[in-house]
């Protein structure tokens, strides 16, 4: 459920629409297929002042999208179909997501606008801009950060792929019901590569960071200390200072990132794995080798394989102790 | 040659100290073992207010330092045999400083305090400071961060291994000539843990770094993008921010990392394999495994097998470009 | 161009050809499409008693085909409504395989079967026979081994899926003509499976004798001693045996495999790359972990680009001396 | 207990020695310090024709020594100061062979040859080497390989490092009672190297068979199948072809595999992982870059880390199913 302080936050943010912003998106309607945990609370903050039509195989998901006020329909075509001029897609990965454009190709009408905020490939990204392009279409890239947490409060981060700054600018207010960032990183496919080259960095600083703790521990170092010493110095990064993955550091951090609840909430080692996969096949089609990557996603892979998917990334310290 | 503004800089923070700190440095003796690119300007901050007795093998350093005011002796034994209240080690690994506390071990007088600024495993500072302890002596585990600039600066930061803090108030007049912060790790070994640690945080970080900047611009994001992407959000670290490996995005920051000049000068890719090399000693020592940290140093080996080993760490994107 | 040793051993081959088998290949007619280094040669075995329709984009292939007594058609489509009881396919990878296979999905007839030699990951093999046994038509997956050499010599390894070794018996006497062996590996996929398992393991092999044989003549063993303790131990392995990778010891082995010429001919780094990328495609496919078959692929991709794809992949050796 | 089949089998290798080589050997007398699992069994053998003074730390090693006919002294010293013509080694590692060598440096006496069986980095067996030499005596580096197994039946193959194979021919009647083979590997150290170098290449080995297989069955390959195929191709090895790690595999092999039996018996991945950590220390000593034995050690280290340590080590298998 999402709680009263995420609804106060992401009212506080429509409050903050200019009058005009807020002409312009309660004057429109939107699609928005893919309703699980990060698309529902999505498609709930765009309820607040804009039509939505939406679609999701679950019946749970539908239902509760009907109590929020959203108009269900039967399948992602007669999403399609509908006079939505903008669709969002937020799916599981690739194959939905192909699916989802296979069924759109023949039933998207003129000056509709995608918004693809599924994680997917960059290649899958710019296949499909490329397809819709040659029929008059556009097509954005637009994963997210932020997760779940942020999907309720609205403080999503877009990373956003298509032509042009003055494109993205056609969407933002959309963009800005949702969360409080969309960055233009580029043409199609920029946005998707964004993503997963943040994500695969901050994979390889988590382990970083917890190799260096787990040698600290066996050394005999205060984790506390060492985690100080390290935020203060070249190894200061969001893995250590915000998300710190020791249990007794994050305990005592204000912000309680997941270690100080046994690696509960937080980003699951499942999609983190899920992430560095597409990482991979990207670098994979364009002939790059990330070793490092590699090495990483292996690591998550072995964590997942001892039943650590389900929990935060930082699991892979408890990983290492054995 | 170190420069005007170091110097300046570090006469400046020697006007810092307060009365009672400059005639409790000034009142006082100590002696240096090993004036390579770190130790001689550490040396030299000193001796602005301290009698310095010094010994190095190289007689090119030797003649530099009493230039500066130092007093040459012909041995480490020497220096050891002298009436300094404290001595400093600043030697290039666990075999040179081995050999220097074998000399030491029986002419080291009552209350000389021995500080080893020299980057060790864990295990060899615990080993000596356990033998010295034995025989009533102390001996701190001090390595640094900061570099060559900081060691001319005098700002370097200290990661201390000893006793108690206590006892680290009884050196700290003399390492605040040297650096701007001497952090309290733990017990004997705990500084020398604190900087691997460290160390291989960065390590990993620098290549996640560069591998996200790699993949980045094979798929068409703009470096300059990306980085300000990752440095906003969850990849957030150091090596992005302040050390980019990217040429084109380091020509632009206000700092000119290493990359900016196809990476001459920062942290060479020789010396962080060095750390790591310890690291991953000390690591077989304690039976922790650390595999990212192992496939981390195995790329810099291989970039130095493509004589790449003198330039700064963030050469590993070259390495991967090819 | 085919030696006179490979034509007189093929042709050899052919006379071992009971006369029952002479007659069953000779009455019939079959089709090949792609003839690069490999499927030239085996066509051309074909060739020397069956007639033989054949495509390939490369009109100096085409010439070659058609000066060996084949018959040359326009296109791959030509290949598959032609009136040939079996199709042979020999392409690059996955990507050719899909478009001949959707070339063919409408022109292929009744009683005509597949037998698809190319290297492509397990699911491509099975999504196409899945597909066309939708339509009653039989394909098999037959990727081999034995090189350039075993294609010229017709003395390849054929590892075949297919739905029973009853089917596979129906396209052996072809087979035969181009190989020494055909092995029955399972069902649709198993075929292509078994090539990239091998294929997997023979790549680990090779680095951990080259890295056996690094550290063996940098600690100061012969690599000729070293090699055949290893070739009498645990250690094993073709790679040790039959293609050692050191030059001096290749270069007295009476085999003389491509070490002893500068790492010239033999299995190229950029073929072994290729084939784990496939492997490791399929086991993220199939959610397996392949931690060290990703570092293997890992340094034959830095070796690649050292510009060392070209040559045999036992090259790492000299990758390793940097 | 050593089996009768063992007994057996050693008597039977007695009978073979010649009159003269029988001569030799019950003529003089040996010392062996190391009474473990392999040391025990070792020295028996030695015991059966010559007179063997041992000593081991453990009171009911030392017991069982003695019920075999041995005679038992108070300390390595004792050994070491007694008049053998041959002292043999059999410790758990470096630390060990050092201590003794220590107690044995001043106490050994004129044409003593010291024969170091225990698995030691090549730098220690330099060293020693060296230092004995330095006064007059011989230090042989003569690991082993067999296990257990081979200990008892008197089949061990030693790995010698020593001036010359002149040296060699003097202990060899000595080994010959403990052995099936003798290698002459090279000067000091080059035993030691040769153990190591062949068992990090079988490390490799055993993981790409394990991959290879895991993969496999992933895809639906019958592993015998995949098993069958690798074992008469290009990743032909011992791994594949006598410890096959595949339980349903090994359950249907003549010699039953410690996989038959859940890895139960075998080469211990806890043993396997030492020589791993001795041959990366060696490496780091010569500034070898061994990447892909560094990728399988850490796969050894996370196994163990799961409890596997005491298993066989292809139950690499295993681990990657989870």
């Amino acid at each position: 459920m999402i709680s009263t302080r995420a609804l106060t936050k992401a009212a506080a943010r429509v409050s903050f629409l200019t009058p005009l912003q807020r002409h312009f998106v309660s004057a429109r309607r939107v699609g928005f297929v893919g309703l699980g945990r990060m698309g529902l609370p999505m498609a709930r903050n765009l309820a607040r002042t804009t039509d939505v039509i939406v679609y999701d195989p679950s019946p749970v998901a539908c239902d509760e999208a009907l109590a929020s006020g959203m108009k269900v329909v039967e399948s992602a075509q007669a999403v399609g179909a509908s006079d939505c001029e903008v669709l969002f897609a937020m799916l599981p990965g690739c194959q939905a997501f192909d699916s989802v454009m296979e069924e759109w190709k023949d039933c998207v009408r003129e000056n509709q606008t995608i918004v693809n905020c599924s994680t997917v490939s960059p290649s899958t990204s710019k296949k499909w801009e490329a397809a819709y392009r040659a029929k008059g279409h556009t097509v954005f890239d637009s994963p997210v950060s932020g997760g779940v947490t942020g999907a309720g409060d609205g403080t999503l981060t877009f990373m956003v792929g298509c032509e042009s700054e003055d494109e993205l600018a056609k969407v933002k207010p959309f963009l800005d019901l949702m969360g409080k960032r969309a960055i233009y990183c580029g043409k199609a496919g920029a946005g998707s590569a964004t993503k997963l080259c943040n994500n695969l960095a901050l994979a390889t600083q988590m382990i970083g960071i917890c190799e260096a703790l787990r040698l600290g521990e066996a050394v005999g170092v205060d984790p506390a200390i060492l985690s100080s010493v390290m935020g203060t110095s070249t190894a200061k990064c969001w893995s250590v200072d915000i998300n710190n993955p020791h249990p007794v550091v994050a305990a005592n951090m204000p912000n309680l990132p997941p270690a100080s609840r046994d690696y509960e909430g937080g980003f699951a080692t499942n999609l983190m794995l899920k992430d560095l996969n597409l990482a991979l096949q990207s670098a994979q089609e364009e002939k790059v080798a990330l070793p490092l990557t590699s090495a990483a996603k292996n690591l998550y892979h072995l964590a997942q394989l001892q039943n650590l998917g389900e929990l935060d990334f930082g699991v892979i310290l408890a990983f290492l102790r054995g």
